[in-house]
Order: C-alpha cells, then sequence, then structure tokens
C-alpha cells in the first residue's frame, strides 16, 4: 500500500470543482480516497456553517460518482475541516488515497488509517468518557493503519462532536447533566477530551491522568501528535492516524514537532529538517514542491502573555481568540514554507506544549 | 546628538505608567522626548478610540511633567499609533529621545527629526495635494534631524488624516469637493497621499507622477522608506524621519528592507542582516536584546491571492482585511524576531512593493 | 389560481428538513413551488456562504422529490435569501406555492409572478444597463403573474448578481470595465441597479432617470415597492412580483408602505392597517396568525445621523453597518408583529426613502 | 431640592464639549454634578476603552472647572456607561444635576442619591460577598437620595469591576480563588452580582437567596429595578438610586418596567404611560421633549428561542451576543419613542424577568 496526498484549491465552500476534474482525469480514484483535511474560510466557530457546506458538496460529488449514498460515505471517510482562513491562510483540502503500491523505499513511508466512533451522547460531550471513546477509536485507526507500535505514529487529526443550544436542551429534557451550556467553551472541552483520548491510546500519558476535572485544567497532560477540531456538524468522533512505517510504499513521508509558543520558529524548521528539507529563512522553490501538505495546531497563550509580553487575544470581544492566533501562527509557517496553503487549527488545548501546539509537513522524500 | 530608544509596555490604551516612572526614575528627560510611536490595542479602523486615547494620557503626563499644555507639546511631538495588536502583538510604544552626545561611533549612527504641516483641508484629503504636503513636511523633518542626503535617510513615518463623516459634511457644506464619502476609503487615500509624499521628498518618484488619479491606482509609484499611519483624532499631517549619519553618536542604527509579499521572511533576515543580526531562524537571546524597535508596513495583496494561492481577507465582511494582514505578517515577522513588540501598520498602499511593503529595524551597534 | 404561503424554520443553513416534512405530508405539492423567501444566518457579506449552503440543500432535495435536475429547478424557481439574522431575527424561510383556485374573494387576493434573466455581464453589474435588464425582468414577472397594471404591484423582490475579485479579474482580461473593484460597493451598486430597474417597469421613474452617474447619488430616484438582494452566488436576475389581484383566490393578500428612517414604526403599523390588523402596541395573538409573512428593507443612513442624532454604523470597522440596521429594524418590526421570524434585508438604496425603506406585510383576510 | 437632567451628545468618546458649554454658558453648575449615565461607541466588552476615555475627559474637564483632583471627583461621582451604540443607538450622556428647590409638585418628583463601595475584591467579584457589598452601597445611596422606603426606589443603576486576565492572576498569586478565569464570563457574574444585591437592598428577595450558586443558574431570583454594568475600568461599585419623593421638587419623575422579553414594546409603552406620554405607535413631537432620559436593560435569551423561534445570538462567534441584543431592543425602544438617544445595557442576568430586562423613562410632568 501507499499513500498518495493531493492538496487542491477552492473558489468557495461549495467548490469541489478540483477534485472532480481529478477524478475525471483519471488522477484519482474515488473509490480509494480514506480521508480529507481542510481549511475552509469561515469563521471557525459554532456558526461557521462552511465546513458543513463543503462536506455536503464533497459528499455529494463522491456519491455521484462512485455510485453510494452520500451518508454512506460519509460514515467512512472522515472529513475534517478547520473554519478559518485568517490573512495569509489560503481555503484548501487535502485528499488522501490508499494506493496499491510495494514498500519500495529506503526508509519508512507515509500510511494512513481511519476510524469512527458511534455517536456521542450530548451528556459525554467534552468529558473523561469522551477521552476514552476517542482513545478506542485512535486504536482502531492504527490498526486500520497497520501501525502496531504508538512510536510510528506521528500525527493524529481527531473531529469530535460539540454541544449546541439544542443539543444541551436535548441532554437536559432527558434528566442528563452537561458538561457545560456555553457553546464556545463546548468547543474547547471537546478539544481537550479529543486530546486526553489521543495521549492515552498513544501511551503519552496513562489511564488515571484522564479525568473529568483535568480537562482544561491541568495542561501538563498533553499529546504532542494529536490535532483536535471540533464541530457543530457532527455527532461521532472521527480519527485519522497518520504515521511511517516500513511496510508501506510511496514516496512521501511525515514528520511532526511540538512548538513551544506561537512564536517557536524553530519547531516549524526542525519539521522541514526531520525530512531533509531547508528553510535558511524560506523552502527554496524545488524543495517547495516536495511539500504536501502543513498541518499546524495553536492556542493563544491563556495567561495572557507570551515570553512576558501581553497579548490582547483573550480579551477581545470583536475577534474571537482562536481567530487571532491562526492567523498569527499561520503567517509564521506560510512564511517558512513560503505557502499559504497551510492547514492551521486553533484551540490546542492539551495538544502540544501549553500555550504552543505542534506542526506537521508531509514531503517527497526523494 | 544621540537618539535614545525606549520600548515601553502598556496594561490598556490609558496607561503611560511606564513612561511615568521612567521620567521619575530620571531614566528619561520629558523635554527631550522628539517622537513616540506606539501600537495600541483597538481596531486601527475609523472608530478606534484606543489612539485618541493613548494620546490625551501621554500628553496629560507629558505636560504635567513638562510643565506645558497639551496642546503645545502635541503640536510639537508627534505621537503617531496604530491601533490593532493582532494575534502575537503587544501594545507597546517607543519612545524617541534626543540627547546630547557626541559622534563616536565607527559607523554612521541613528539621525531623528520631526516636523508638523498646517492642517490639511478637508478637501485635499486623499488627494496630490496632500502629498505634496506631506513631501514639504518629509523635507522639514529632514532638516530637523541634518539629514541632508536621501540616501541617508532609512525611514518615515507619517501620520496622515483621513475624513469622517462630519468632515465631508464640512466640507460639502462649504462648496468643496471630497476625494471620497467613504470612510475607510479615505484611510487608503490618505496612506497613499502619504506615501506619494515621502517618495516625492526622498527622490524615488519625480513630481509628474504625483496625480490624483495614480492615487491608489498606479502601484508601480511607491516608496520603499515610507510609513504612513492615517487616523480620525489628527487635522495635521505629522512626519518623522529616521536615517542614520556620521554626525550622530550613540549605538543605535537603522536599516530598512522592502517585503516583497506577506510572506517575504527574507526582507526581515535582510534588514537584520544589515545590522549584524543573524535570524537562524530566529534572533539568538544576547542578540534579540539589541534590538530596541521593529517598524514594519504590510497590505493585503488586492489581486486576492499570493504566490498563486486565493486569500480571504479583502471579502471578509467579519474581519477588516488590515487586521487580518497586520495579524499574519505581524506573526511572521515576531518569530523571526522573537518578541511580539513588533509594530506592524496595515495599509501599506504604494509602500514597499504592491502586496508587500517594508520592514525597518533598530538595534544596538555594539 | 391562488397562492399558498408557507413559513418554516431552520436549524441551520444547510436544515431543510420542514420542507421536506410539508412535502411528505402531502401539505406542500413540490412541484407547484414558484419562489422561496429566506433569512440565513450568515453575515449577510460577500462571504456569506450560507445563502449557497442552503440554496444547494433546498434544490437537492426538490430535484429529489420533483425528479427533475437541481440546476434546472434552480433555473425556474428564484430562491431569495438574505443573510444575517441579528438580534431577534429568526431564520426561516418563505415557500410561495401557485395553487388551483377560484377567484372566490370579496376583494384581490395574492398574486405572484415570477421571471429569470439571462447572466449580467459582469461590466453591466451596477451600472444602469443592469437596471434595464432587470426592468425586462419584472415584466415578465408581472405577465407571469397575469397583473397588467403597475398599481397592483405591491412589492418587488429581486436578487441580483455582484462583482467578486475573480469576476473583475475576468472582466478585466477581456478588455472590459468594471463598475468598481471593491466587492462590498458591487453589493450597493447591485442593489441599486436592481431598484432603478423595479422603478422603471413600474413608472416610478422614467428611462430619463436610470443614468450610472445616479446610481448610490442621485437618492431621489428611487421605488416604493422594490426590494433588492445582492449575492456572489448567481449570475443572472431573479425576480419575483407580489400584487393584489381581483383575478387570484385564496386568502391572503399583500400590503406595503414606505418606511420613512429606521425609526418609522408608523409604517410598520399602516402596513398592518392596510390588511385591517391592529397593533396597540402589539399585533395580539390571533390577529398574529394571520401574518403570513413580513418582508422589510433598511438601510444605515448615509448622512450618519437619524432625526439629528449621531449613529456609528458607517464608521464601525466591528461589526458591518448593514448587519447594524437589520438588527435594528428587525428588532423594531419583530417587536411590533410579536414574532422574530421578519425577512429584514440590508441595503435599500433608492429601495423606499432615503435612509428608511420598506415594509410589507401578508396576511389572511378573514 | 430638585434633580435636573441634561442629555447630551457627543462626537466621540473624549468629546465632553457639549457639557463644557453648558457650564461655560452657566447651565450647569459643574459642582452640582452628581452622577453621569452614558452611552460610548465601543464594543461593550472587556476590550472597550471608550469608556475609561471619556472617564477620563469628563473627569478632566471636571476638575479644571471645579479646582478639584480628577481622582477625588470620580471617588465621588457616579459614570456609568454602557459600551456600545449598536444600530440606530446614538452615543450621549445624561448628567444628573442636584439643585436647591422646594417640593412644590402635585406629586413626587425625580430624587437621586449616589454611594461608593470600597474597592471589591477580586477574589469577591461575581459571587454573594459582591452581592453583599452592592446591597449595602445601595443603601447608603437611598440614605443619600432621602428615599427611606423601597417602594420609592425606581431604579437603580450600578457599575461593578470585573475580572480580568491581570486581577485572575494576582488574586491566584496571593493564594486566593476567583469565580472565573473567562472574562466575559467575569462581566456576567459581576453583573448578576450586582442584581443581587439591589434586590437585597430593595426587599425583593431575602438574604438566604444570595448564594454564589445562584448566580446565573437561578433566574427566579431577580430585581425589576436594577440595572447593572461591568466593566474593566474600575475596582470599587459605584451606585445611582433613582426615585419618586414627595420631598424633592422640581419638573421631572421617573417610571420603571419589566419587559417579558426582547419584544416586549407593551413594557415601554407602559412606562410611558406611568408618565402620561401616550405613544401610538410612535410619542408625538410635543410629548417627545418631554422625555428626559430612556434607560434600558436587556438579554440575549439564554434558551436560545424567543416565543418559539430560535435566535442565533448566543452561537455567533462574530458579534457578541450582547451587541446583537442591544441592538434590536435598541432599536425596539427607539422607534417607540422616537429618539436614538437610549441608554440600552447588554446583560440584564437577573434584572427583570429572565430572557427580558426592564426599562425606564424619565420625563417632565407639566
Amino acid at each position: 500500500m501507499q499513500t498518495a496526498v493531493y492538496r487542491l484549491g477552492m473558489a468557495h465552500p461549495g467548490d469541489v470543482s478540483a477534485l472532480a476534474a481529478a477524478i475525471d482525469a483519471g488522477r484519482i480514484d474515488p473509490a480509494r480516497i480514506v480521508a480529507v483535511i481542510g481549511k475552509t474560510e469561515g469563521n471557525g466557530g459554532v456558526n461557521d456553517f462552511t465546513r458543513g457546506y463543503f462536506t455536503q458538496s464533497l459528499f455529494a460529488l463522491l456519491a455521484e460518482r462512485i455510485g453510494a449514498s452520500a451518508a454512506a460515505l460519509a460514515a467512512r471517510i472522515p472529513c475534517v475541516l478547520s473554519g478559518g482562513t485568517e490573512g495569509v491562510l489560503s481555503p484548501h483540502y487535502v485528499v488522501f488515497v490508499r494506493e496499491p503500491g510495494a514498500a519500495s523505499a529506503p526508509g519508512p513511508r507515509l500510511a494512513i488509517g481511519v476510524a469512527f466512533s458511534g455517536p456521542t451522547p450530548y451528556e459525554d460531550i467534552g468529558r473523561a468518557a469522551h477521552a476514552h471513546a476517542v482513545a478506542a477509536c485512535v486504536r482502531a485507526a492504527m490498526q486500520d493503519a497497520g501501525l502496531e507500535r504508538a512510536a510510528d505514529v506521528a500525527f493524529v487529526q481527531v473531529k469530535a462532536p460539540v454541544l449546541t443550544g439544542p443539543r444541551v436542551q436535548a441532554a437536559l429534557a432527558r434528566g442528563g447533566t452537561v458538561a457545560t451550556t456555553d457553546a464556545n467553551r463546548s468547543m474547547a472541552l471537546a478539544r481537550a477530551a479529543g486530546a486526553f483520548g489521543v495521549a492515552l491510546a498513544l501511551g503519552e500519558i496513562d489511564e488515571t491522568a484522564v479525568r473529568d476535572d483535568a480537562l482544561l485544567r491541568d495542561f501538563a497532560v498533553r499529546s504532542d501528535r494529536a490535532s483536535i477540531s471540533s464541530g457543530v456538524e457532527i455527532v461521532a468522533n472521527e480519527v485519522v492516524v497518520l504515521g511511517n512505517s516500513a511496510a508501506w510504499g510511496g514516496a512521501l513521508a511525515i514528520a511532526c514537532r511540538p512548538m513551544q509558543d506561537a512564536l517557536d520558529i524553530g519547531g516549524v524548521v526542525a519539521a522541514l529538517a526531520d525530512l531533509g528539507i531547508a528553510a535558511a529563512p524560506q523552502v527554496a522553490a524545488p524543495d517547495r514542491d516536495r511539500v504536501a501538505a502543513v498541518l499546524v495546531k495553536c492556542e493563544p497563550d491563556r495567561r495572557g502573555a507570551i515570553r512576558g509580553n501581553r497579548h490582547t487575544m483573550l480579551d477581545d470581544t470583536d475577534i474571537n481568540a482562536q481567530r487571532h492566533i491562526r492567523g498569527a501562527v499561520g503567517g509564521l509557517v506560510a512564511g517558512v514554507i513560503g505557502d499559504g496553503r497551510i492547514f492551521v487549527s486553533g484551540g490546542a488545548e492539551h495538544q502540544g506544549p501549553d500555550g504552543g501546539g505542534l506542526v506537521a509537513v508531509i514531503a517527497r522524500q526523494d
């Protein structure tokens, strides 16, 4: 097996014409698509419907070309979208395709596996039970990828459901309790639960660390390979595991490094260096073509300062803090790579160092 | 003479306590302050009152300590503020002090001069007449700095007045015409006029290029050393000229480089290199202490794409395009320097390359 | 013939389940739907994709239930959406169905007709040529409704295409010119052109008034029965004409009144009174059930004041002026009706009195 | 004694020229000013500095005219500002002046009293202890007004301090705990505590109801006469009590009514009727001149719907919910009055009916 990665642009969140063209040209076999990760141009918050619009458009296309129902496809192909293309970021999506191929390379190559949980009860969202559901899902995705060792896993992308007004009402109406009634806070709690789940599955923490009261509180608990998105448009967890394996072929490999804070350009350069790519200060044109995808998590430092200087992201009533940090870290990473097609997802609670995050790069190894 | 530069933090836009403390401790002689350049945490648009609030607070302090009226001080000390500390940017202000000192250094050292125009008639704002007024003001500031050659000027900061609803009404009521009735557009036109004025004064363009219909249209007309802010709170142009001169002493020097686009990390690294500071990839801690101020202009590429990839800044009804670009370029420059105290001003029309901007660094040369 | 009107809620912009349920229950014959007018919860600006998302969802449903292609249906059923449910406004859509029925009533009853133009060349958008295209389209829709006299037309809803970055580039690339390169301004110009077109078709103005340089300039030119939306998601003009006719049956009638300014509660009460409904101060519960739909146009007064008091809508960099005014006028009209399901569309340039707008009510006459 | 009320406009948040002119003309004796309540055009959130800017400007003026220090004046004259002039609202401030005057009227007349608490410990903010501090302050203000009976109190305006990042850090550093680390939530908790305090002082609730865990939870606990603002710029509670008393003279009286929800136009009309003013549907011009001030509290219904129709205020990442509701209710009240100079303050938790709020009118009784 080998993993092919296609990075495609979109003119608006309902535009999947680039994928349609690739399918029509025979470059992509739609039946072999295993996951899609993308950035759409909404606000990235509870009321960001660009994710749902793109998802509907994507599965309508695939349903038509594959001859299956959109619902059936959506239940087996994770489509993980992060809203918000602040600043220099460019709306795009990355299509992961699992193709036949021999393990041919001098080193391990990009492996991919996916899994879905069942629907998360609204009462569980953003709690320890949510983390356990995600952990089980990660283990299933590792098995799907044939990745037996947690050490071979480089990056885990999770999409987790959140609470909305109606979901809170539904839970309360049936006598349940919810982790929060604040929709924005539920997005953060769901991300935290996802990170705990990944850390547990990868052995970065043990079971005793997974407690309701540690979520969004004990930031020493973390995964350095987890990227969690949360959104209103789903009810189940979706997991994509990416790693490097000698059992996989193709030309691609993946590297992931933590970012210590939002200014940690060193983390970006290190991830590139892991793949043999120099940035001095920017990735040069020929190497830039080797880069197939860049995936970043970041976070507005909750302590209100970065390296001792006050930032204003957390107290801004006009612009959501996640929009702020995506724009800033996106600007930094895009400047190093020389390309705005960076998947930058805000909300890195428990994902990488507190106040920082992580950066993963997929690149050709030839 | 020599120029001392103090970079101070603020807890909110009315907080000048750091300056008060420096005056009280005898570190700064308030009578020798010649200019203040700062970033406050407003939205940077027409209705950003954090600039006015800081200005009122600053001159109230100086009036009290110097024993002069606030109005008289405001008429001789340019206070150039840019609103908007998006992302990792940190609210701060840079106080320029002209102190006695011999020309002692092995190379030229930071020189500063300032000038004010009279009030700009509302009918002139954002037009060629505005550019000519700025050019005259730049020449006066060069003279104030003792900088005879345009080549010795590294950076010119201008604050230019804009049109507001009442100003438009006033002009129309007296039978005049205005460049635009759109307040946001008037901010852009005022910046364009300022850039034309600097370019003219520095010999980057000649008089025939200064035409109403070239403003915001002919982007080949530009200055690579101009940084223009525009704001509702002033009626006259204010100019600060910074350069390097063998006639000045002290330890500081300034370098300025154009940025080709919002991803041009190379421009930032080059400006640092001009001052003997390496960034590989980030300025190391000892060198970071040498950096006294960083001043950046940037712009959301008006063609809707950066290096071929679509950006969404110009079509965003939720977040102003200038806020977007400040956050992204601020994130990039702050990442290279390792410090969020970067003066990043959006609106670089005709200031540096089209779609890019420029970056200036002031640093100790010892 | 008679017109039935169904006002349906949505849980999000992709939710057409209420319509699906009504079709499944036999209450609505999908083949008889002639128009949909609705409010979705986006920002109402250029980058509001909730309109496209709802449209895609609507036509996917209708295509499936009718057995026609979504594209064919979209080319004959106007779907006019206004983004932005600020304040108390509730996302909803109004489905207009043309049913068989005898002219039975004591008075004239609600008549409806629709029409589409061909694609508007990008060079024409927001210009006099655009107005003429809309006028022709209004005449066609009147014919479709069997409304021969302009006096019988109460309300004309138009959806007009706008300029976007790519459209501007396309026009310029082929040697054309465009009315503006500013996407937000093109939305205003397109609305203005639509209003001129309606006014021309209804005889409120004559041909000599339709000039490029009158658009967004001569606000004495206006229609008191036009409501124009503009959006990025369409390329042709879509027109829905609503009137009262003795040739139509059913129970509904429509009334429309101008609003002199954003505080003109009297206009709302007058439109209700035209239909025999009292509001003292609020429509009482039984009468409230008679109200089938409320359609409002409004505008932030471009002179910066309302009845002599300064407003801040036009100079706000944080919240778009159209969002401001929709929230305020929506709050007023919803308070009189006692219901947040009000279609309130910002951007009333040349639609009703300058600085005001208009309000239409459809209600049962029994 | 009698209370005079002056409603003044401002061109920007630092503009107190209207008050300066009134003082200079001898219309207002600055030494007799007892309170100022106003609306400035910021965002109304944690990072709204227009309140601080206006306050600084106001006390600088008064200090200069009275010959006292600004700090001393700020410690005895409550200046209660609400940020946010969404929609049709107009920036303005209401100056309350206590003048000599005999009790002359046929009915009770407007009485005013003020009081300040000491600084609220950060650990107390938004907790029961905060409510008790406010209650004591209300009782002091009643005494200042000579209002012995709670029944004679019509309206109590409180300004309460909130938590910010630095305040949270300070409390935690000294071993304290805080009610929340979320700045926006602390604004809501501070308002809740203030409402509990007023309700307790006015006998609307008893002491057992004042519990930490009832704040923002038990919405049956409420005051129908409390209006609480909270803001970052103060550290102590400030209270203004307004009532009607036979011991006071002058021409003014005050009425206050609860609003059941954001559509409750009836509450507005009832408050006017209490003062003998008709609105049918709008206050007619002569009566409009009798209106001296209008003060409103409102709230985005936390259950996500108003009269069964979904609203989108709580899930909006682009516009803060308080901005939404101020715009909507401001539009409604301004439409009834026919004037945009309405003090509308969001955040009516425990102030009036849940999901609604209250409206007070001060008007001439002749």
